[in-house]
């Protein structure tokens, strides 16, 4: 099959022609298309007088035979979706990449888009941004987002390869990281999944310049790094990154390897700038256009600046079509394959036929059932029929599966031995879980979801950011939302953690009140194409607090729960497990004759999308009590200045939870206290 | 000085007799205390219904070597500066440490409190809290960052040592860590940190069962983690970690090593539950009676739960006094020390006198200057005065040294050559940088500061929320605090970023509007003994606008900079960068004959401590119009019901940073239209 696969068209003459004539240059040619990359990144920092040209002008050689000799992509069809991918995880030398795109042929990368690098509007952004260009894969930029993101790609990959066969699903994956990136955290958790996974299709390139931006990274660092990478299971090797002779046998290596693969690529920085080469001097500034000139004129380059020799542009181009024929080959298999629509379905990231269906019988079943359970525990119900239903759904947990209740009976673990399992067991690395999950995300066939705790949200928060930055449907399930978790404390026990990531544009927070909400919310979630989601859910048991199960009435964000019985004195605003609270509050004043109302706000960002008429009628013009067992950032918005808030002050403190909830006064009592203080 | 230092006074001879006593006991004996340990662990978490008794039984044995023949400390006085620190990475075993400091002794740990384990008030908390004993070094339960607090510690130990010499400062730093820890990506920077920086006195039991929450580790995790320390310049050691004898020739060896060492323990998990052993069962959750009295029966422990023989309680309370003559033997070296004063008054967390003096006269300075300066070099204008004015200031940048500006001329670097200096490149790893801050923190005798780009507070927030939690005095430096950093883009322009820092309680978050503001906002978080500190620095310059250097004005976290010329038709209230527009807005209505106030609020979290009379009088009762170059999220609670936001409604993008401020309409302009809007 793999023959098939890389055999190209052989109707198709231009593609051969440009694969042969690609795959023959002369050293020479090769290196003047790494020199064009170069100019192109000179000139555009220059132009912008802002960037970063250090880093393509040290990888430029290497990067030229991964584009020109390796990498499957057909610049006609940037979005084939057995392309392989390449992730500029060093992304401040986004230039490298634009100039790529530019100089291979790609539409919407045309040199004008160079010139305005760095300008508003411009497809060459700063760093890359997933969505600017369709070859851009992923946003890059926080340093070792993109190696974990291209972590998750590769495993992508294998497990897609795994559900329709190796015909349609048979790609690699590419990385260029620097030192940042592997000085990062997420680098450990990363590598460490990729070994484990025995990923052989992911291989990074190592700009190993051996300069960071303060100096020498001797100054900071003393890792040696391929042993590093030895112990994680992955094969290595030291290349001379500006000997493209060393640089393709290292990367025909990598592709006989049965490991992932590191190869250092010994750099320097700043290549062919007489002055400044070498030194931190050239990562993050323009040469100048002194530096500039010397540079080129080392180089041997003189063309106008933004002017590439036809010769080198034809080479280019070649480059970009040499893959032409396996698309046209992969086309024909596709268009032959059983599995044609489901595959062009789960690509597209659109959810099959039935999976509502479905999701509605279980919210009638939760309707008449009406079970008193953890929203932990419903969210497993929820998944239990929705991961059957919809076969894109493959997550797992940071290590937590029973607290976080993740996993589904009779699903398979995704595991060397069945690359096609669901389930996930990522281990104790929730920051290189989340960005792996942007990968899978982006990569595109997988709905991705986590579990962990809520409060070590914390620890993946740089990954969220970004899912939330490329709109990537990526699901967080994280249980333990607030000090109902009990004993364990302070530290498990979040309680700005809502407020911090309801703060994230793009990101909807959901917290279930109960069952059937916790159905609702994890409808709303993979519904949600456009950004990630988290899904804040309880620890402890709660009741069945809503008894139909028509209308989605979580998809508005917030809704009455219980009207008052006559005129409202109060508005009782709550999520999750203290809508009970509120409930229970509003029986003990309507009791007393004071009509109240219960507002559930189970997802902020969804209620502030609805017309001010709505979210008018369901606060209302009664005195509004918030309660929430966190603090009260944020919550301003849906008071008003004249509102109460029953919640946390602080952190919270090891003990029962029940304890817990009457030390810090977020009882029921204490509402109607609030409420009655409030009429006095 | 190394022999005087560990040699007991002669004079002392009950500490003789306890140090000869734990030193020659027989194993048998080592043992019984171990068991003591165990037998406490599980009676404690039985009682609470709650708990992890795995890693407790599991690591008994080799902490018993630990804690009674390594460990320098004297139950009398847990605050003895020159202790060694041991460090519960693995936080979730408690029990462990709460048992060791009830049985060797220390007050302030009785039987009570463990019997009262994870209930209210109970020093003996889920997770160790800093605060709630003094033997409890930090806070530890968020997996890794006790490890990297420990790095800190070590690092710490290593400059003081430096700066007060060897006689007052020799002590090692312990750490048990568990798998989890070495997951964790922390671990990765903490781990390579340690290699680089030579921390030979640091020494780290892993716990090595090979059991995670989900099942083997196996499963999640193919790393060859000795190897992986070896690549990072450690000396490793693997052995049975139930074998004292083995466990105590390590330890040893660890001493004498020249490098940071870890020993893998191998242990099991659970060690002597007779079905739970060795499973993930034994991991979290009681071992219910039966299961815990046949575990008892499996050590041959006969007593009532809660209760120690006589004979082994004897035991633990030399191992606690073991080191008690080395404790005299130092105070004498400090009573007779040149340096007594300055050394209590650093490890007291005292700032120095004339610190203040020298404060005060550079705001004289600045309001003679009036520099139009971007914050962040106000900022290193302030600490060109507080360095040398503050010994314990010891600094740095996660390898953004040029745009953080954290570093002062003629300040020395802190490497291995010379552990006096005081400057910290801590390479790109921001996690590990904020972690180990708080190790120093914690350790006292150094007041940290870092910087990075304020985006990137997401790396380190795991690390700023612990220290929020132990009150820890951390500084961080976080520049590029907006929009205003221009073409890197969305990936590097905070948006949400103020919110979701102001939402963590204790942490003070100050955006300084110029440099007079720097220079107080700077004082106060030196002052701020009892909490972590940001201060959001701008890239871009701007104006001088305050022209008086009396009184601290940001001490009160907000204050009228600007008031109206006549009764107030608005109030304009900004931060940081922003205050400028406001400032430019006044000046525009004012002379359209709008009385119009502007509000700088640097720091909201002192503002709220504020009464509220202040408070009222410095927002006003006129037309509120906040203005941030972020997100609104928390502004309702400044502006009210009634107020207007001019900010940021989602992510930025890469362009000129006029630009950008433009296309996101935050500019004078837009505020004067919402005003005249407001005042239709």
């Amino acid at each position: 099959m793999a023959t098939i696969a890389t055999l190209p068209d052989a109707a198709d003459n231009p593609a051969i022609a440009a694969q042969e004539k690609i795959l023959s240059l002369p050293l020479t040619e090769v290196r003047r298309m790494a020199d064009a990359i170069r100019v192109l990144a000179i000139d555009a920092v220059e132009q912008a007088k802002s960037g970063h040209p250090g880093m393509p002008l040290g990888m430029a050689d290497a990067a030229t035979v991964l584009f020109s000799k390796f990498l499957k992509y057909d610049a006609a069809d940037p979005r084939w979706a057995d392309r392989d991918r390449f992730v500029l995880s060093a992304g401040h030398g986004s230039m490298l990449l634009y100039a790529w795109l530019h100089l291979s042929g790609h539409a919407g990368m045309a040199m004008d888009d160079l010139k305005r690098f760095r300008q508003l509007h411009s497809v060459a952004a700063g760093h890359p941004e997933y969505g600017e260009h369709p070859a851009i894969e992923t946003t890059t930029g926080p340093l070792g987002q993109g190696l974990a993101n291209a972590v998750g790609m590769a495993l992508a990959e294998r497990h897609l390869a795994a559900r329709f066969g190796k015909s349609l699903v048979d790609h690699r994956t590419w990385v260029i990281a620097g030192d940042g990136c592997l000085m990062e955290g997420i680098s450990h958790e990363a590598a460490s999944l990729a070994g484990h996974f025995g990923l052989s299709k992911l291989c990074v390139l190592w700009d190993d310049n051996g300069i960071c931006i303060d100096g020498e990274v001797s100054m900071t660092s003393s890792d040696d790094v391929l042993k590093r990478f030895q112990s994680y299971g992955w094969a290595v090797k030291r290349v001379d990154g500006h000997d493209p002779v060393a640089v393709e046998k290292a990367l025909e290596g990598a592709v006989r390897s049965r490991k992932p693969t590191l190869i250092a690529c010994r750099t320097i920085i700043g290549f062919a700038a007489p002055t400044k080469a070498g030194t931190a001097g050239s990562h993050g500034s323009p040469l100048g256009a002194k530096e500039a000139d010397a540079a080129k004129q080392a180089l041997g380059w003189n063309a106008a600046p933004f002017e590439v020799p036809e010769d080198i542009k034809a080479n280019w181009e070649a480059a970009g079509r040499r893959s032409a024929g396996t698309r046209r080959s992969w086309l024909k298999r596709l268009a032959n394959h059983p599995q044609k629509a489901e595959f062009e379905r789960a690509m597209a990231g659109k959810l099959p036929e039935g999976w509502h269906e479905a999701a509605a019988a279980y919210r009638q079943r939760v309707a008449e059932e009406k079970p008193k359970a953890a929203t932990r525990v419903s969210s497993q119900k929820a998944l239990e029929v929705l991961v059957p239903a919809i076969p894109e759904l493959v997550g797992g947990s940071a290590d937590l599966t029973g607290s976080n209740n993740t996993n589904v009976r009779g699903i398979p673990v995704l595991s060397t031995a069945n690359f096609g399992g669901r389930y996930v067991h990522w281990g104790i690395r929730e920051h290189g879980m989340a960005a792996a999950m942007n990968g899978m995300a982006v990569h595109g066939g997988i709905i991705p979801y986590s579990g962990t705790f809520l409060a070590f949200a914390d620890y993946m928060r740089p990954s969220i950011r970004l899912a939330a930055l490329m709109r990537a449907r990526a699901i967080h399930v994280l249980t333990h939302d607030s000090i109902g978790l009990g004993e364990d404390g302070p530290t498990h026990q979040p309680v700005e953690t809502l407020a911090s990531l309801r703060a994230i544009p793009n990101v909807a927070v959901f917290r279930p009140a109960d069952a059937m909400e916790t159905a609702e919310c994890w409808e709303l979630a993979v519904q949600r194409a456009d950004g990630p989601s988290v899904l804040a859910l309880s620890r402890q048991n709660l009741p069945a607090l809503r008894q139909e199960a028509g209308e989605n009435r979580s998809a508005r964000g917030g809704y009455v729960l219980a009207e008052a019985s006559g005129p409202r004195k109060a508005t009782l605003i709550a999520t999750g497990s203290e809508v009970q609270l509120a409930m229970a509050a509003r029986e003990a004043l309507e009791a007393d004759g004071v009509p109240a109302a219960v507002v559930s706000l189970p997802c902020w960002e969804l209620f502030a999308l609805q017309d001010e008429g709505y979210r008018e009628s369901v606060l209302g013009t009664a005195p509004r009590i918030g309660i929430e067992a966190a603090i009260s950032f944020g919550w301003d918005r849906w008071l008003g200045a004249d509102g109460v808030f029953i919640g946390m002050t602080g952190f919270g403190a090891s003990a029962p939870a029940e304890d817990l909830f009457r030390h810090f006064g977020i009882t029921a009592e204490a509402v109607v206290a609030a409420v009655r203080r409030k009429l006095a």
